[in-house]
């Protein structure tokens, strides 16, 4: 009998082990911003977003355990987009990335089971979704093998107008939302004692993230808006699950994009090094911070 | 000079007055459900499902000023499933629809102009959003020339967990999302009175939604749940804007997508026949409601 495939909490944490550290490159291409020799090299704007995405996954293989694919930059140019995506979400899980697929998608009832097929398909490990329809919405994901990471306190500076308000009973609507990741989440917990479901958690947002942390023990959280956005490495700390000495995975994966895909210098062609090379300067960084 | 093309609000408002009756057809097709004859007709699940929706649409034009197309039934196909999203939209939009991808995303900056950007390519004139990230994360859609309708109250069981909890002054989570949303909206009101920017509110939510209705003056509430999923007449009247006597638009757009779409008897040959019936019955029912 063929071994069933590990749940997504245990996947992650054994990718995280690997690679010595919980990082995550977020591959958000936009045709602007690709290296001049790529662009050069095709007329289609598809075509150069491929090249990019191919070296941008073989530069991160075997240095960082996830990678976070937008799927805007790829739905921008339609069905042959979509299509591209789910080629490049296959490339990164066959040289071992875990991959999770910024879809942010959130529905009800058989179109949440159609997003989850749609997710599946890519060859995506998990899905970022929106909460808003109630958490009973996300089950369907979960139904389809996918680990979810929930938007609970993004790190954009507009989202305190909701997220920030106060309920009645005390708690921010953010943590409203983190206490029903939760209880969801307390359903799908793996070996490794963290949850399939996760959390979008900023680390922008880090006094928040620090009392999200106290109600949200088994959740993982996916973290943007470290280093250039201001996230600080003492935000990172606060924001950490107990755990044994030494361990690398810390229930926080940090995730950067443009710092990261971007991080060669203009005109450059051995941009994919450089690229390498800003994803092992992040990963020792974090690493340095988790595993203190 | 060309003549710019109608806001979003007015294109809305002059096929409603032309239609004469503020209802919307929710195209959300699914494999399992259509016509045998159709299933019949094609080996690949794509060839029937643009059959059927064309058949749809041709059956709907002109009854109906609006359709409402679930991004996630083409989503699970991938790319050839978006790249008929596309045709079909456009088809749609041909036939003289009002088109309302219904696609709730929300995502920040950058990624919510791609997100757009798909939209506008799509052929769609407007697009379901989520608001939990900030209103502001909604603004790339309105600079790209399309309408929104923001998640308020939505019909779904589920969503009270979040949307109806009590904030300490008083307002439920979704009365936050509608008081944004009016903001927002107060930004971009057409000639007709009615602004861009609009809310989805569940007739199943009908005391919720006369309170929204009261803070939300200028939106176009488009409204699932009326009839099968419970929401009655009178708990449309409540969710009217005041109005003209006479006209057909008080500022409500109500959507029925299975009761409309699969109205068909099993094994039926004329079944676009039978879709149109449906889409008249619906047509004329709620413009008794909303006309009186």
């Amino acid at each position: 009998m063929p071994t069933p495939p590990p749940r997504f909490a245990d996947r992650l944490h054994n990718a995280i082990e690997r690679a010595g550290s919980p990082v995550c490159v977020g591959l958000d291409p936009v045709l602007e911003s690709l290296p001049a020799v790529v662009r050069a090299r095709h007329h289609e704007p598809l075509a150069a977003i491929e090249e990019f995405g191919h070296g941008v996954i073989d530069a991160v293989a075997g240095v960082v355990p996830a990678i976070k694919i937008q799927s805007a930059c790829f739905e921008r140019y339609g069905g042959a987009g979509v299509s591209l995506l789910e080629r490049q979400a296959h490339q990164a899980a066959e040289r071992g990335l875990v991959v999770i697929l910024d879809a942010k998608r959130g529905d009800i009832g058989i179109s949440a089971a159609h997003y989850a097929a749609a997710a599946k398909r890519s060859g995506a490990h998990a899905i970022t979704v929106n909460g808003y329809l109630g958490l009973g919405t996300v089950r369907p994901y979960l139904e389809a093998g996918l680990g979810v990471f929930v938007l609970v306190r993004t790190s954009n500076p507009e989202s305190d107008s909701i997220q920030s308000q106060r309920l009645v009973d005390g708690r921010s609507v953010g943590e409203l939302m983190g206490a029903e990741v939760a209880a969801l989440g307390a359903g799908c917990v793996g070996e490794c004692g963290l949850s399939d479901v996760g959390a979008v958690v900023g680390a922008t947002k880090a006094q928040d993230a620090r009392a999200l942390r106290e109600r949200m023990a088994d959740q993982v959280f996916l973290i943007p808006g470290y280093g250039a956005q201001g996230g600080t490495a003492e935000d990172i700390r606060g924001m950490l699950r107990a755990k044994r000495a030494g361990a690398a995975d810390a229930g926080v994966l940090v995730t950067a994009s443009r710092s990261i895909i971007y991080a060669f210098e203009r005109g450059a062609t051995e941009w994919a090094g450089q690229v390498r090379g800003a994803a092992e300067t992040l990963r020792d960084e974090i690493a340095g911070i988790v595993r203190a």
